[in-house]
């Protein structure tokens, strides 16, 4: 399947709304948390039936439901009812396919973001898709999986006394973001630290593997800005959103979030052009080495060439051959052909071939 | 022909809007099929003479007429005198060179895109224009050819409980589009597909096969790149028109098929920089393979040439050459060749030339 | 001189508005053609002098001047005094080094533009300057020679019937540079088709005459795109300047004229890019054949250098030289000579080299 | 660690908000230094605790509070008190990754900067942060470790006849600014000098160690301007504040930082093009060595070669080999060598190969 | 000193607005030149003290005051203080690596620009600052050294009928501006010829002077885009500035200078692409002269070594050898050398490497 376009081919001529699961099914079976809280209490329980959590869609406490595997999509369908969603929206959160972006209806936002993660024994970026469902009084995030990377953020809403609990929806959704970013950075980070290493091998030892590296790194950075630039885009529109949703003090931290989103793509296209200077660095060395290869070659030929031309000639069997008759014609056969590959080397080092 | 641009030539300093048919003629005749409905009732059949629909344009049932084939001038002609189109827009139909776009005009709204199709065997990209013409209550597509693309709308058509039963003409001109992007998407991701595999192609085999693939793939994509960029202003621009031929439930869907059409421009961009990603790497492959033709090449000749004018020295026929009388002068000889051939390996190992 | 520049070296210091031909002369004596038309009735006459048309000015019939040759300073002079025309107008028209532009002035639209044709013989691409003064009721056009681009719009102004004899001026502007621009795309396809039928050449032949191609197409191309760019803008502005020279139903001709310049300037840089992916082919398939002929070399070198030397070491004249004697050596060293031969002749086959 | 890009990875999950110091600890102690003044007063002493402070905030003197060293996460609380800064603005002063930015809030605006120093040991860029709060009445600077580039500025606060004395907290902002940017441009302009000056080496002597100094240039280009174009939009935005801390007086200053660094974003840009025009004419040189070389190369190889060959025949062993019985023959022998290899030097000389 | 940044080193720290004079002294002593006029009358003198002209400031008449030479540092603050410039104006005209810019104060307007002008000689672009302040009724310039260009500006000013004469201070800084764009596109028209001059010494005689001045030229293109590129933007901000010291008939003409300044950069950017286009196509050309030279090399090769290895084999000494001894043995010898050769030239003829 193609890495950088995953198509809705299957639902072709299909209605759009249509509910297709459209990816890789990533676990067994799908499960449901929900979260509810406000600054006195706290509800943390797994649910079978998302039918139970309607009633707290409207009041005043923040209702986080994650939703781990995308698959079931009769339990998707079953959320759509629930909260209202616009068709496209639950065909999008099951195409995990989409570009990240931010759709604005009347009760609710929507946002789609990539996680990232390197995974180090492949030296692959792997990318997963989350949905946000962002309204007044809930939140629903949807992962293809469960990941253990919104753990902290649960920690800091079990604790009472944490700024999350005393503030809404927006700043819990603005927080998984900020972790999603934070790992957007650190990604970055450790494929930079690879790349900028890479820059020693390139001038010291330049072989294939080098070059196949700055490829696939190449590659993995695409792969990766691919997943983060529209979500700076998705970001900085949040924060421009003119509705009740987004409340005034979460908007200095969404701020901060669009900062650190503009670093990590600066970041990548800074990684992007620090590949492609390696890639000419590395042609250029090897056009080096070629150069010293010839040089090689041609020392070699040049000197022995002549030489063995000489020693031809008094192989030859002429009859008539006046020089091999004297005393001392095979020192003087000698001396020439000293005197002939002394002056090459000269010419060579004059030539500063070596 | 140049493929990548089609000259009105022939109309040259004729008047504008004279209609003149610029294209291959696919089809041996032109064929009308009209589909009316609206949630209760539905009629879809073959028309002879377009003047019959007159009566449908203003009626709030949706009217789609669509057009296969447009070397029939005359047909096109009635067309435009029965839907009151600008001369222009006649021209610009007959013209399958057109650039996609969109026109707005006070009855109704003129759309051009092009249909795109990967052919398989020749693995080049076909391309078909499709032009629309959107009014309030009815809906005209020019298609060059029969092509079963739309075949799944008109499905849904017949399904009285659909979503598209329930909607105007916009919803309807929503959905082809729908259908066209969908296959852009498709489309792209069979090439990408196949661009991503030339990756391990240029790191293990790197003949000129590959390059030739590079450079077709490329070209195609670039040909691809050329139908759906100017489509996706096009297609952005219809849903900020201030008419009333777009309506508001229908923001949304536009909304998404802009976004998907960006995915598909994006994508695009990705596999021209892959493309470009990999031409370099093949060209830093082959290098390398050279710098290796050429080692093997110096190695050969830096250790046989010398020991070949050795050879040579005593190959001589001089009279007085006195190391030829001694009993162990051969094996010297050999022992002074081996340590010069030893010693050139060692030298070669050491600059880590095999 | 330099193509892409023509510089006012001669007027340096000289008061802006001072009126130089600048360019070359390119026919012998200029000439005036006016054709004054109305629906009703229609005046075709060279003039002489072109102060009886100054009555004409203000008549509500469409008054087209055109002039032929630039040379004649007075007669340019004598027709800025009778239309009122900015001295930079005027000094505008006879520098034909212009940049295509539009100016706006209080009683007409100032327009350059330039007129480009490929000329097959050389292979390049020929370019004229266009300038106009659009008036409510009169149109003047100032070229450097005559040339028969604009012979069918006179035809049709001819035809009582014709759109054109119903229209006004800002039609019959549009009327000609919609010529001037259909002229473009005919260039650029001509030199297109060229283009696109290079790439063949490179794959299957490609010596330095495929090189200098790429060179010249991609010079001209870039020429061509120095006319057409600025244009683009120009014709851009025209339909956007609230203005009562242009009518309200020009306007959608207008729009048209300027999707057809898109089109050109979107193909010029189609093809700049397939250009330039065609010079990157050109240098991998040389690559390549580099690669072929060092593969032809080494193998050759590596084959019959060991066995050359083979050979030489039994050439020698050692008095005490064992093999020589055996009665087989000579059968057992043709045997020693095909076995190297042929283990080298294993190891180029395991290389893929052959 | 990463050179281009510093994550907050040890914050991951972490509250947002949380102070962390993100960075290398460049000094033992961190140290506070205020400075308070008005027109007739000054007052200059290093502090122990800020709490003394206070009740400068609102005082009309200019109060400027330096900060060395940010490993003392109390110290950074307590000013973040006494200053009543938002968490975040806290959280970015003690992370030195973070990126140069401008960000306004209701009491004070916050800028980060870097300044940028070229090591003349390890020709490299030294990058440190320096964070500004800039309030109506007071000024608080946060560097990592005490550098003197503050001391021309505290060397004009104490005349007291200076601008600075006479002008608000914007001013000396302002002051700090500049002397920021002063030392970007003579950085770009250190780095510059020996940016043109290796442009001679690559036409006379281009060996590894040129390119390995383009290369290792273009990353140091590439470092400083990661630092300085953020600056550029900072810089900007603040003079378009409308905000009652920027007075008027100090906008045309600010006017003036702003083209000083549009000045060095430029030159920037140029130098990076020139980095990048130099690789190339280094590959251009390399590939003509390549030629010269393989000249060489050839020339000796077709010359000889034929001759050993003509040698190789005469050196022959057949019984019946007539010429070897003449007694011209090796004069005839050499005439006909010297004849081959005069021909093929006229026809290297034609070739123009030397 | 690097070319491409004057740095205000010394200045470091220095209050902004101190006056030091950055640049190389190029006159002696500076002088001062006033020009006042009105249609009626004229004066035209070498002042000694500025003081003099104080009162001139507000009178109608039209006051041009040029100052040749800056390192008079006491001169410029006279002038300085008599017509009240801000301090970093005064900066600004002594700093002579200034960036071309434009200021608007109340009472004038402060303009930077470059003059250019081709150095024939050393093939280099000469580059001098021009500082212009711009009063209702005053124009203050300052140059470096004196030069002719504004000479025939002093002509026309001279004769009383020009249009000069008539207009204001407004119209005279549009002159003068003119003639250093003229400057510019007579400049680059100099360089562009070289530059396409090039080209046919790339395709028929490529060596490294070519290279080097391919590489020459980039540069000095490079320089003058410096130069020119920021001019563009002042000039094009003069005529939207709502000042009363732009008068409306000045307008045309600064739209008119505009145009002219974009010429000159789109001529700029057309050389910098036909430059980069060389320096491939000179690459390109490299590459096949390598291909040819190989080819040479390999077709020798591989024709006269196996030949000699074949005469190596009857070079041996074997005692037992039997085709020494048939008589036909040397001309079967040369036949099957004949032969060998043969086909060996075939099938290089074959390959088409001759």
């Amino acid at each position: 399947m193609a890495r950088f376009l995953k198509s809705r081919e299957e639902s072709d001529g299909k209605s759009p709304g249509s509910l297709i699961f459209i990816g890789d099914q990533k676990v067994d079976s799908a499960n449901i948390r929900l979260i509810d809280y406000d600054p006195e209490s706290l509800t943390d329980k797994e649910l079978k039936d998302i039918h139970v959590t309607a009633h707290l869609k409207d009041t005043p406490s923040v209702t986080w439901i994650n939703i781990n595997g995308l698959h079931d999509i009769d339990m998707v369908q079953d959320i759509g009812e629930v909260f209202e969603l616009h068709p496209l929206v639950m065909e999008d959160i099951l195409n995990t396919g989409q570009r990240p972006k931010l759709e604005y209806f009347d009760n609710y936002i929507f946002i789609v973001l990539k996680m990232v993660r390197f995974d180090k024994t492949t030296e692959t970026i792997i990318n997963e898709q989350l949905s946000m469902i962002l309204g007044r009084h809930f939140l629903l995030t949807f992962q293809e999986q469960p990941r253990e990377i919104f753990g902290p953020v649960r920690e800091r809403i079990k604790k009472q006394m944490s700024r999350i609990r005393k503030t809404g929806t927006d700043y819990l959704a603005y927080a998984l973001m900020d972790t999603v970013v934070d790992n957007y950075i650190y990604s970055i980070e450790i494929l930079g630290e690879k790349i900028e290493d890479l820059e020693e091998d390139i001038l010291s030892d330049p072989d294939t593997s080098v070059m196949e590296k700055i490829n696939s790194f190449k590659r993995e950075i695409n792969y990766m800005r691919k997943s983060i630039r529209p979500a700076k885009d998705a970001i900085y529109r949040i924060s421009r959103l003119d509705s009740e949703i987004i409340q005034e003090p979460t908007l200095p931290f969404l701020k901060d979030l669009e900062d650190l989103t503009s670093h990590a793509t600066e970041a990548i296209d800074t990684y992007r052009d620090l590949l492609t200077d390696q890639l000419n660095i590395y042609n250029s060395v090897m056009a080096n080495k070629m150069n010293d290869i010839m040089k090689v070659l041609t020392i070699f030929a040049a000197i022995f060439i002549p030489l063995t031309f000489i020693a031809g000639i008094y192989g030859t069997n002429f009859e008539y051959l006046p020089e091999l008759k004297y005393k001392y014609s095979y020192f003087i056969f000698w001396a020439v052909m000293v005197t002939v590959a002394g002056a090459l080397i000269v010419y060579f080092k004059r030539k500063n071939w070596f």
